[in-house]
C-alpha cells in the first residue's frame, strides 16, 4: 500500500513557503560577447521569466546534492558553503546564463545571495543560489539585482508556478509537483519544481530541482533521503559522473507540519523517503519526456539481472544509445540495437538468455528470445511504437536484480535546438 | 622523415592479391521477417554490391582484432578459429545482414567459408569471414552461394574497388588506400579497404577492415602491429569496449615482396608499423567524415595532459558529446560544451588550466583561456567553423600527454538515416 498521494501543487504547497518568478531580461541584457546596452529597459514586460525567489517564513533544515562534473559553476561552491550548517531559508535562481567558467563567477554568486538576503530579509548564508543557461559568458548582475528588488513583497503561494517557469531553459513545459503523506497523525506536504531538457546525451542536461516540505526532518536525514531517492530517479536519467556543470537538487524542510522531527532512519524516515522517491521518479519521467526535441518517453525496464547495479548499467546503456533513440523516433522495432547496447554496457550477462519486448498502451510484442531475433508482426510493432510512452522490457535469467531508466527519442528537433543554442 | 608514401591503390595493390565484389541481392532476398520470394532473380543486375571475395595466390600469415562487445556475430568466432594457426588465404564478406543474434549464425558463417573454399580453391580454415548489416534477422545463404559461384574466375587486381563497394552499408563513399615503404631494399606495399559509418555514438559504427601486404611478417608481429596501429586510430573513433557486434580488422601478409621476414620488434617492424599507423589514421578520418549524416570531420587534439591516456580520455569524451557535435553542425563556437565534456570525462585535469581553440583552413580562434570563456569575434569563429574539417584544440598544463580523436557533427540526416534503418 502506498503511504502517499499526489496532489495538484508546487514548491509553495508545503506550509511556510512562498515564491515568485519574473522576466528580468538576463539573456537579452548582455554577455561577455554582446555588451549590454545600458539604456535597455531592465524589466522587459513580456519576455520569458528568468529569475525566481523562493522563501520560507522561518529558517529550515536543508540539504543538497550537486553535479559530479569536475568543471562546476561557482554557484555550487557558494551553495555548498551556505549549507555547511544544514540550514537555509531562501533560494535565488536564474536561467539564461549558467555563471560557469567565468573569472568573476564566485563573486557574482555571492552577490546574488546578498541581493536575495536584502530583498527577503533573510541571512545571506541562508540563501541557496543556482544558475542555468549558457556556460562561459559573464553573468550580468544588473538585471538580477533590479529584478529581485522588483519582486520584493510579491512572493506568494500562487507564485510557485512563476518560479517553475523562471527556471526553464529549453524545457517546453514547466515541471512542478506536490505529494502528501501522514507522519505520526500529521499531514505533511512535499512540493517541488524542476527544470531539465537537453537529454540526448542524458548526462548533459542541466537539472535544477528545488524541493520544499513542511515535515520536520534533520539536515542529515534530508540528505540521506535525497541521495536514496535520487539514486533511482535523477541518476537513472543521468549517467553517474556524467553531469552538467550546474546540476543542483536542494531541499528545505520548515517543520511547520508539527510531526516529530525525523533524526534517524526510523519508520517515518522510510515513509517520507518513499514519497520523495515516487515524486522524483515522476520528475524523471517529466524530464525525459521533455527531452530536447523528444516526441516520446522511453522507459527501459530490466529484470532478472545478476544484481541491481547490473540492471542499472544495462538500463542506462540502452536508454543512452543514440541508435536506439533514433529507432524509437522512427517507431522501428529494431532488436539488434538493444542487444548491441546490452552487449557493450560492460555489465555481466548471459547473452543467450536475453528476452526483449516493446510495450505501450497498444499492447506488447516480443522481438528477441534467448538472445536471438524473432520474426514478429511488423504492423503490430509499429502500432505499439507509434504511442508516446514506450517501455523497452529486457528480461535476463541471471538473478533478481531490476532497474528502470528514463529516456526519450532522438529527433530532427534535437539537432535543430542544439545546432545553434546560443543564438 | 617519413619512411612511407601513400599511393593510389586498394586491397589488391600488394603482390599476390585479387578481389571482386558483386550485387548478390542479400538484403532484397529476404530475412526472418520478410520471407524470400523463391522465384526472385538471385543476382539482381543493378543493385548495390553486397558480397566480396579477396584472395591471395598463396597462403599468408594473418591476424585480426575484433569487437569487445559481449554480443558477437558468429562470424567472429569462426574467423577466430580459422586464425588460430596464424594462416589465411582468402576473405568472404557480405553486407546487408550482420548474421548476429541468429540461432543458425555459426553454421551459416561456416557455410560461407565452405563456399569461398570451393569457389577459390583454398582450404576452408584459411578463410576469413565477416558480415555487416541488420542484426537479428536470419542470413539468407542462397544468394551468397549463388553470388560467390558467379564470381568464380572473376577476381582481379581491378576488383579491389568492387570489394570496397560491396562492404559499404550506410557509407556514402568507398574507403580504400595503399601505402608503400622500403624494407631492406625491397619495396613493400600495404593496402586496404574499410567500411564504417553510423558514427554518432561512435562506438556503434560497425567497422570492417581488410588489410593486405606483400611484406613478409610473422602472424605474431602482424598482430602486434595491428594492435599498436589501431590503438591511436580505430580506437580513437571508438570508445574502448563500446563496439558493435561485428567489428573486425584483419590483415594478411603474402611475403611476396621478398623482404627478410619480420619476426621480432626490430627496425623493420617499426618502419612497417609506422606506415600501418599512418594508413589507419587516414582511415579513421575517412570513417569519421563519412559518419552517418555528417557534414564535417571534427578532430579533437589534446596536448599537455598528465599522460597519454588522460589525453585520450579527454579527446574521446569531447568527440563523443552530442552537444559538441550538434554545435559543430551549427558552426557554433560554444566553449561551454567543450569544458563540460572535459569535466565529465573522468580524466584528472586542472580545470583552471584549460585553453580551447577552434581551427580550420580559415584560421584559428581562442575561445577559452585558463578555464574561462573569452569574448571573441563571432563572425571570425563562424567563418572558421563553416569549413568541413575542424580541429578542436585543447591545451592543458598538466604534463606532456597528447592524443587525437576523430569524429563528426550531428545532423538532421543522422536522425533520418537511423530513424528507420531497417526499411
Amino acid at each position: 500500500m502506498k503511504n502517499y498521494r499526489f496532489i495538484d501543487g508546487t514548491v509553495t504547497s508545503p506550509l511556510g513557503f512562498t515564491a515568485n518568478g519574473i522576466c528580468a531580461g538576463i539573456k537579452a541584457y548582455g554577455s561577455a560577447t554582446q555588451p549590454a546596452l545600458k539604456n535597455e529597459p531592465l524589466l522587459p514586460s513580456n519576455g520569458k521569466r528568468d529569475l525566481a525567489l523562493i522563501c520560507c517564513e522561518k529558517q529550515c533544515s536543508a540539504a543538497a546534492i550537486f553535479t559530479k562534473n569536475l568543471v562546476k559553476s561557482d554557484t555550487i561552491y557558494v551553495t555548498q558553503k551556505h549549507l555547511e550548517n544544514g540550514r537555509a531559508q531562501a533560494v535565488i535562481v536564474n536561467s539564461g546564463n549558467a555563471n560557469a567558467c567565468n573569472p568573476d563567477g564566485y563573486e557574482k554568486a555571492e552577490k546574488m545571495c546578498r541581493i536575495a538576503s536584502e530583498v527577503l530579509g533573510v541571512a545571506e548564508d541562508d540563501v541557496i543560489v543556482a544558475s542555468t543557461g549558457v556556460i562561459g559568458q559573464a553573468l550580468p548582475i544588473e538585471p538580477i539585482e533590479a529584478g529581485a528588488r522588483a519582486m520584493r513583497g510579491t512572493l506568494s503561494k500562487e507564485g510557485g508556478t512563476n518560479a517553475a517557469e523562471a527556471i526553464m531553459t529549453t524545457d517546453t513545459v514547466r515541471k512542478e509537483w506536490a505529494v502528501q503523506l501522514t507522519l505520526g497523525g500529521k499531514t505533511v506536504t512535499i512540493g517541488g519544481i524542476a527544470k531539465g531538457s537537453g537529454m540526448i546525451h542524458i548526462n548533459m542536461g542541466t537539472t535544477l530541482s528545488f524541493v520544499t516540505t513542511d515535515a520536520a526532518v534533520s539536515a542529515e536525514m534530508l540528505r540521506e533521503a535525497l541521495v536514496e531517492a535520487a539514486d533511482v530517479s535523477y541518476n537513472m536519467v543521468s549517467v553517474d559522473g556524467d553531469t552538467s556543470t550546474n546540476d543542483t537538487l536542494a531541499i528545505m524542510a520548515s517543520g511547520l507540519a508539527g510531526n516529530d522531527e525525523i533524526t534517524e532512519k526510523n519508520e517515518d524516515y522510510h515513509i517520507f523517503t518513499e514519497a520523495l522517491t515516487a515524486a522524483f521518479k515522476r520528475v524523471a519521467k517529466m524530464l525525459a519526456s521533455d527531452g530536447e526535441g523528444a516526441t516520446k518517453l522511453v522507459v527501459c525496464k530490466v529484470d532478472g539481472a545478476k544484481d541491481e547495479n547490473t540492471a542499472k548499467v544495462i538500463a542506462k546503456s540502452v536508454i543512452c544509445s543514440s541508435l536506439v533513440k533514433a529507432a524509437m523516433f522512427g517507431a522501428d522495432a529494431n532488436c539488434g540495437r538493444i542487444l548491441c547496447a546490452v552487449g557493450y554496457s560492460g555489465a555481466e550477462v548471459n547473452t543467450k538468455k536475453i528476452d526483449v519486448s516493446y510495450r505501450s498502451a497498444k499492447g506488447e510484442i516480443l522481438v528477441c528470445r534467448d538472445g536471438f531475433g524473432l520474426a514478429f508482426d511488423e504492423d503490430k510493432a509499429k502500432e505499439i511504437l507509434l504511442e508516446n510512452e514506450i517501455d523497452i522490457i529486457i528480461t535476463l535469467s541471471d538473478g533478481s536484480g531490476s532497474a528502470e531508466a528514463y529516456g526519450c527519442d532522438l529527433t530532427y528537433d534535437y539537432v535543430k535546438i542544439n545546432g545553434d543554442y546560443r543564438t
